[in-house]
């Protein structure tokens, strides 16, 4: 059974407990900016990590120093839970943004 | 000095010892599909090593088993011979491009 889109108010819901995500064109997205090219490299491979673990993938864009996501469930057409369980695992270890 | 843009004709001669590479949007771009995730997250590595070693970064974007390539001088306003320079280097440590 494919997941299914989450309506537009359950994902306003959710994002209060994700300050600094934004929805966007059907993709949560949101970017850290790591202060250095090393640390935002360093987060891609965490990210890349964690989607495997879920296995659920998204953009990810590495820039100088900064990481942007554009997180979405192709298969589902929208924003489904998966996107805010990634979003939700990457908020938790993105340096100063909480613990590993 | 800052880096000159390179003239439209220069960019086309160069594209020619590139092939796959385009241009577009004042940026050279480039797709790699690796064939699997991880592969894909360890290009994204040793391109960002590289474009460290000649300080010169320009976006990477990760898909699941794609990389995406937007080559550009920001401060020269156009594509220069780092450009170049950069996606030559990026083609011949590709997988299945050529040797490291």
């Amino acid at each position: 059974m494919p997941t299914q889109p989450l309506s537009q108010k359950e994902i306003e819901d959710r994002l209060r407990e994700l300050p600094g995500w934004s929805v966007g064109a059907d993709r949560l997205t949101r970017t850290y900016r790591l202060g250095d090219h090393f640390a935002a490299t360093a987060l891609v491979v965490h990210v890349a990590q964690i989607q495997q673990e879920l296995n659920h993938h998204s953009d990810l864009t590495l820039g100088y120093d900064t990481v942007a996501l554009a997180v979405t469930t192709h298969s589902a057409g929208g924003i489904t839970e998966k996107d805010f369980e990634l979003a939700d695992r990457v908020e938790r270890i993105a340096p100063g943004h909480g613990a590993n």
